[in-house]
């Protein structure tokens, strides 16, 4: 596997930002976690919100990271390509200092992570400069270069995707009623961690009977039962890169009614998947699954959208979904997880993650555990 | 442990909201995770800044908590003091759906977590009302409330430094010279889990030799060696509630230029402590043991903050450091760690958790891991 070339990725947000017909910016300062990553290879994540680990500032004759004095080491070995500055106090109080080394006058920012009350404070100190400088959404430039991925970084997703699935095998192997949902998340933690990953690329999703109704449920102290739909939504973070996979499975045959719910997802799934070409609107993809679980009567029980981008993080563009639509195209790597959840009875969803090539969508989850009902 | 009266707290954001000169709101959106369980019970996290699992709008008419269909179930058992609206889309294209229930003109936001472009896209939505709404900056209300703990929230603390502090005195036993920084680490991990906490509250922190003159080193494959110091920064996250501690261990006796550095610290440290009450000045304790550590020639090597507050999130109200005075007041949990970092050789940092009583800070990490050099 390569290294990737910040140096290229650099130069790419430079030349997208003198093109933007959607943004008027000479500079771009980065402080989303992934963005600052993607761009200089720094790794370190923010501990809240509220404590950034780092700017970067990028323009054509700037490459500044501006951090504090906790990570300077860091910074300075991980990220080369970039001039490392450690502030006095703290990015806004220190803008005084460290600008009279720069030369741009529309600093971009991105709008989705900035907090109002940050973009307030340097609004007015970049004010105070001579001359000033302005602030202007990016309007999310390097969110969407991430859209696209380089072959290095389609292999490390396959590589992340890869030891998820592989611990799924394990674990649905493994499960016995009378376990609890608990237990089962824990297991996989302790299998990611043994296999190398960094950590869990989410907090695991084992949610069991009518637990399994709820998409976004944490494991509780419930045993799982026989016949009952267990989800298990779950993924692994390998040098930086996530994955994401979905099975539902069951102890023993379920009743008829489930067995159907079961059929029309995975229908609705791989329907979903041999529609995706690199010509096709995502919206168009999301209406197959859709329609079809609309027709086999269960339209109110799929409350989410189809699917998300995954990278260096686990939700990102380009989003599935019944609203926007987004032209899909090669180099995206993104899920396709159609489900219906019946309240109080249970649900089931089923997650694949896949790269789109010239020929089609090619699935990065490797995992069997399938049921020909 | 009695549980917390949501409604007392409601209330009295309320009597804030009528009373503060600082801000003129009637109504408070709460969207930053921590608050918002504080306020309604409501335990869901936010899987990215944005993608929330929920706000809470709050006026003298008004309990709402706005979530959407993945939540609904929860919020309805975790918050049965508000009403649970469910969005159709989201919160912001929803906005006209629900606010015909509101009665409120001057809504005030979280500035240091709405991000700049949920605040627009939000503040056009409201604008466009009959009548009009308009947003303001909340200055951190709600985050002041919590930094004055209830009797049951710093029994909730207590358990879980108590659980933190045991964990460490047997990861310290069992410490080896050849295991890895991250083998530690994980250790902590799973004794945290076994012990039954939710989590641990930040990611460890376990640095040796050189890596222990980063303050926020990321646990390596490096092995621990003989007579150098090792870093343990750990805490669990128990019943919601943070606990944060830290150790500077030794295997064999560290030269003396590293005792005579311990030493400083736990001096500046327990110095520190025997000046807390609550008349004092935040500057005035971090400036106490600032000036020890500077008088032993180690002035450019304490580059943080003496301690910040603890509760909900590892990290909140009351800040003690060089900067911003505060007064500091009964019933604050809040950490005491001066360290000192000296580059390519390796630091010192000695942590503990207190609750600041009529009669002083009382310690609430009980780990007697110190050397008497």
């Amino acid at each position: 596997m390569n290294a990737p070339s910040y140096g290229q990725r650099t130069a790419r947000l430079l030349q997208l930002l003198r093109t933007s017909t959607e943004t008027d910016c000479d500079a771009a300062w980065i402080i989303k976690p992934e963005n600052r990553r993607y761009l200089s290879g720094f790794t370190a994540e923010d501990t809240q919100l509220t404590e950034s680990s780092g700017a970067l500032l990028i323009s054509d004759n700037d490459r500044w990271l501006v951090t504090d004095s906790r990570y300077t080491l860091a910074a300075e070995s991980e990220a080369p390509s970039f001039s490392v500055y450690t502030v006095k106090k703290n990015f806004v109080e220190d803008i005084p200092d460290f600008t009279h080394h720069l030369s741009f006058s529309h600093l971009g920012f991105e709008e989705d992570y900035l907090t109002w009350d940050l973009h307030r404070k340097t609004a007015e100190k970049l004010a105070e400069l001579s001359p000033p400088v302005t602030l202007t959404p990016l309007k999310g430039m390097v969110d969407h270069m991430r859209e696209i991925k380089e072959v290095w970084e389609i292999e490390a997703l396959e590589k992340a995707a890869d030891m998820i699935s592989k611990i799924l095998d394990e674990v649905i192997g493994d499960l016995k009623p009378g376990v609890t949902e608990k237990n089962v998340a824990w297991q996989i933690e302790c299998l990611a961690r043994e296999a190398g990953a960094e950590g869990l690329s989410f907090p695991s999703i084992v949610a069991s009977g009518p637990n399994s109704a709820l998409p976004h449920a944490v494991p509780s102290n419930r045993k799982i039962q026989p016949r009952e739909p267990i989800i298990l939504d779950v993924g692994v973070r390998l040098n930086g890169y996530c994955s994401d996979i979905t099975r539902t499975v069951f102890l023993g045959e379920p009743d008829d009614a489930f067995k159907n719910i079961y059929r029309t997802v995975l229908h609705a799934q791989r329907s979903a998947l041999g529609q995706i070409n690199p010509s096709v609107q995502s919206t168009l993809v999301d209406a197959i699954a859709r329609n079809i679980i609309a027709d086999a009567g269960f339209g109110a029980y799929f409350g989410h959208g189809l699917g998300h981008g995954v990278g260096l993080a686990t939700h990102e563009g380009p989003r599935l979904g019944p609203g926007k639509a987004i032209q899909l195209q090669i180099g995206n790597v993104f899920t396709v997880e159609p489900g219906i959840y019946l309240p109080g009875k249970g649900g089931v969803r089923l997650e694949e993650m896949v790269v789109l090539e010239a020929e089609g969508p090619r699935i990065l989850t490797k995992n069997g555990q399938f049921y020909d009902f």
